[in-house]
């Protein structure tokens, strides 16, 4: 890590090395020496890492600096939802724009925190560095399997049902700054199910599924009626194409068996959460794998939407 | 990790993800899911993070993109020595100016890629994007200890004598951009010595032996005749400070007994890097950790520099 010398850049330091929160694993040395050092309680080990650019992944002048920081952590916590791990610790990255003041400073890493504790993910080691740039932070992200097998994106079979969390679209509204990263709903749906594949909904379901259906070679067939439309995307002017494509709704997409997803869809609380089956897995013609679309009227056509361009 | 859909980053990810080198853990899931997964032969993992930022860290008129890329991986290498670790694996995050082409984005993890071959630290994931900024490159890097305890800064103590290797200063006129990180003379010293404290020295040694001594609560005494100059720091108007200060040396700074260090220096091959004493540790007054000089006049003084602001 680097060190650097001015006194506020150190203060933030020190501060962020004060705001710990629990760990599945021992801390052995935390910020402020070359690296940090951790005692995992596994023998398999997750990494992520992603790079969240003002003006791009983010706008201040539509979030405040605590959602910032809050969604930078969030987005890889649900990164570890998609895999069904756990948090084990992470380690961040700030490139603050020179004009930013401390007190700035401390409210985008108190949204950190904010995920940090809510998630037992402790920010272990950062660098900290100025420039006369926008805002860059980059969370790197540390998970452990504990006992479940990490689910791929590779793993989706034909007859598959197709599933999600949640409703879709419009997230940009509000929720993608202050969503909860389904890890618990991940952890007890791998526990209960044999989950095939699974990812989270970071591009909107039409470039996302798309991505389980290139790794796993299979195509899909998605019931349009069956998408679960957010409140929020029931305002725009067309709420299925919102659904299918707006970004970051942060919802888990996944695949398992009809019989087991017929089970699920009867035992699990969908008051906590809703699950709702959107579609399924069907054979690849040519090994292209493609999605279509029943529509309530009985046609099928091939879906050309992507997901959202960030 | 985020994806991109445009065709460039998809077909830069893709090669990145063909380009690997042997790592001393299990690859398990390679780039393209949405965590990276390794299978590690060590309980104690290390982890650090480094963003290099264009205009601040690196400037791409002094410098090719190829440069760029291995001194990004090389500097965390460094850290991985200045823990006596061993890289086990790396996954960087690229913001990319709008303007760079494809060719150019590929030199730049042509550089990375040599760093990563030639210290086998496979790079197991990444987040490409682009902005209409400068280029940002993160790398976080994971090591182990595989049987050396890590070695921190906290551990110097009185009587100590401090070491570094090479020689300092002048790094700005090349060395900065293709420096070799020190892990094998980190391994090999902390093999066969009880090394109490060490440190990769990228700020000068007048700013970094600081946060030894601060982290160790020591002071220390350095005798400015024993510095090792480097020929370009020879060559500056004032060579002595320039190897004090001046930044991105990338040497060993240690400390060890004077026993120790004594038979260090008999037995060291001095041929391939030559190890030196630079000064001795010293009990702090008031617990203020102080560096003094010895000049060659025999007189002793505060030392007032501090390292190099990047």
């Amino acid at each position: 890590m680097t060190d650097n010398k001015q006194t506020s850049e150190f203060e933030l330091i020190d501060w962020i090395a004060s705001q710990q929160s629990h760990s599945y694993g021992d801390i052995l040395q935390n910020i402020g020496d070359d690296m940090a050092i951790m005692q995992t309680k596994d023998e398999k080990l997750l990494i992520t890492t992603d790079m969240l650019l003002e003006g791009r992944h983010f706008d201040l002048s539509q979030a405040t600096l605590e959602e910032v920081g809050y969604k930078a952590m969030a987005a890889s916590l649900s990164d570890c939802a998609a895999m069904a791990s756990v948090p084990l610790s992470a380690v961040i990255a700030v490139a603050l724009p020179k004009t930013m003041e401390l007190a700035s400073a401390k409210k985008l890493h108190s949204g950190i925190q904010k995920a940090s504790r809510q998630f037992s993910c402790p920010v272990i080691g950062g660098d900290t560095t100025s420039w006369d740039k926008p805002l860059a932070i980059n969370v790197t992200m540390l998970s452990i399997p504990l006992g479940i097998t990490p689910i791929l994106r590779s793993g989706a079979l034909t007859d598959d049902a197709i599933m999600v969390t949640g409703t879709l679209g419009g997230s940009l509204k509000g929720k993608h700054l202050n969503f909860t990263p389904r890890i618990a709903e991940a952890r007890k749906l791998a526990g209960l199910y044999d989950i095939h594949s699974m990812m989270d909904i970071s591009d909107g379901i039409a470039g996302d599924l798309r991505h389980i259906c290139k790794a796993s070679n299979v195509s899909a067939l998605l019931i349009t009626d069956n998408i679960p439309i957010s409140d929020s995307a029931k305002t725009k002017s067309d709420p299925l194409t919102a659904a299918l494509s707006d970004g970051e709704d942060f919802e888990l997409l996944f695949t398992l068996s009809a019989r087991d997803a017929e089970e699920l869809i009867i035992r699990w609380d969908h008051e906590k959460l809703q699950i709702t089956q959107v579609g399924t897995i069907i054979e690849t013609i040519d090994d292209k794998a493609t999605i279509y679309t029943k529509e309530p009227d009985g046609t099928s056509k091939e879906l050309n939407l992507t997901g959202w361009q960030h």
